[in-house]
């Protein structure tokens, strides 16, 4: 079993690699929940979602995010009663969100939705909240602090962070079906995503750097920044606005205490010998997915690469 | 100002009528609210919806329910979830679901909602809620009690009809905006809806026949029922359950402490003089609502009627 740490499109894409080139049934994937927020009355679970559609087979390959062929006449007819509609919600999007927000209302957890969801759309990986709690990033600007998704969709990510807090994480629990998926994992894949926003919630959760750091079993980042660049999103303009490098040492940095090993694009291989200084390993590699080979090559490489540091392990 | 009391289809229809008719501004519409039930995790509105989309003119000339030309995506979505979508709700319906399910959350009142809504879609005529207090029909069967869209639409209305009753009725309120168009009526007419189950919760709001018999305004009723039969829905064979006629003068019957006139078709003729003996004045006319020129042509002689019931006042 593989346990993928995940935030939305990137770690998507390479957790949909993981789960076909591992196979059904032998994959969990932990994915970052303090995206979610409430909007039409209800509840989006933005980075949750994608992993499902994607892992389904039916994510909106243009996108990332979304449903493949999906319409939007929900939206329009919103619009038309004068809603501003700054987040695209597609109509069998819409059917996702209606249906977690009704279980959740009636007391499920969000852990049991998404087995639900998964059970119901044929995808054998596991599908894992950071924590059943509500947890929402909030980001500090300089027009003062904003909820993700305003900063991330509405202002299209422009504004200048100057901070990232994690509301109600205090409160957070790390659920069971995590625990268990980190004691069976015979390694630990931290997927190209956000390292702030994305990866930063779910090793927020209390407890989860020690639960992490429990196992014996290797954990490997692939880096989501390749040659000062982030592949998509803001990563790289936020690790420099809260003062880090855009580069896969800073992401190294900041999973300092619980990396193994990083996988690394050629574009930043002379980056190797400096991360090797803080004792962790690097695969140095293509980490550009654009298509649907790429995502298994390169998750095929990261679980050779997990499974060579698991037998190093004695020597580390 | 008119005040028309409808429940779906039919009473849409000749509120249409009225509304064309007699130009803007001059119409209030009370709709029953006791067929709204929750699914899907929403709120949904039926009749209101129904004389809603009708007068905005983008109601399914075809089923008389839903929006014309809308799709039926997120619907297919949620079957694939598994979900029994037994109710028909199409991706612009459910944005009318969505908007309202989220402002009666924010602790909007359903008067305020349709305001939104009519307001929204350019409607001009005042679409009132028969009260902002939840009332759910229940029908008597002999397989037990049903909530009314389980009769209605699951089981398509072939149960024999027991009873009936109007839960929650008792703490139902006339709002405000209801006592001011009844004040503000020059006729009030009893749209052809079924008599039972759309115009029968109206008047069982409690004070609602007091208040509709404090002012002189004439009260016309259009017979739902012509030959016989109901033009749709299960009005005949409920009237008959229940041991009534099938017929104008049940119509009647049952309004009797309230109507000043009724409009019934050429077919139902002959009760012309057993309803006068109730001293109810009769209009025979074309009822059957085909085209809209014939709602108009309808909702015309209706108005006419009704003001010569208002001339008449002192020799009734």
């Amino acid at each position: 079993m593989i346990l993928a740490l995940a935030g939305g499109v990137g770690g998507a894409k390479l957790a949909d690699g993981l789960y076909r080139a591992l196979g059904p049934d032998t994959l969990a994937v932990v994915v970052n929940t303090a995206d979610d927020f409430d909007l039409y009355g209800l509840r989006i679970s933005p980075d949750a979602d994608t992993v499902l559609y994607t892992l389904a087979g039916i994510a909106n390959p243009a996108t990332g995010w979304g449903l493949a062929g999906d319409t939007f006449e929900t939206l329009a007819m919103l619009r038309r009663y004068g809603e501003d509609t700054w987040f695209q919600v597609g109509d069998h999007d819409f059917a996702t969100h209606l249906l977690r927000t009704q279980r959740l209302r009636e007391g499920w957890s969000m852990t049991r939705v998404l087995a639900a969801f998964t059970g119901a759309l044929g995808v054998r990986a596991r599908l894992l909240p950071m924590a059943d709690e509500p947890v929402a990033t909030m980001v500090a600007t300089p027009d003062g602090e904003l909820a993700f998704q305003d900063y991330f969709v509405r202002r299209r990510h422009s504004d200048t962070v100057r901070g990232v807090r994690f509301a109600g994480i205090e409160a957070a629990r790390i659920p069971d079906a995590v625990r268990q998926a980190v004691r069976d994992a015979s390694a630990i894949i931290f997927c190209p995503s956000n390292p702030i926003v994305s990866i930063g919630p779910i090793l927020a959760v209390p407890g989860m750097r020690d639960l992490l750091r429990s196992t014996s079993a290797p954990k490997v980042a692939v880096s989501p920044i390749v040659g000062g660049r982030a592949l998509k999103g803001p990563a790289d303009t936020m690790l420099r606005d809260l003062g880090h490098e855009a580069s896969p040492f800073a992401v190294v940095s900041l999973y300092h205490d619980l990396l193994t090993g990083i996988v690394i694009d050629h574009a930043d291989a002379e980056q190797q010998a400096r991360i090797a200084l803080l004792g962790v390993r690097v695969l140095v590699t293509d980490t550009v997915m654009t298509s649907l080979a790429d995502r298994i090559r390169l998750a095929s490489e990261v679980a050779q690469f997990a499974a060579e540091l698991r037998g190093d392990e004695g020597n580390v």
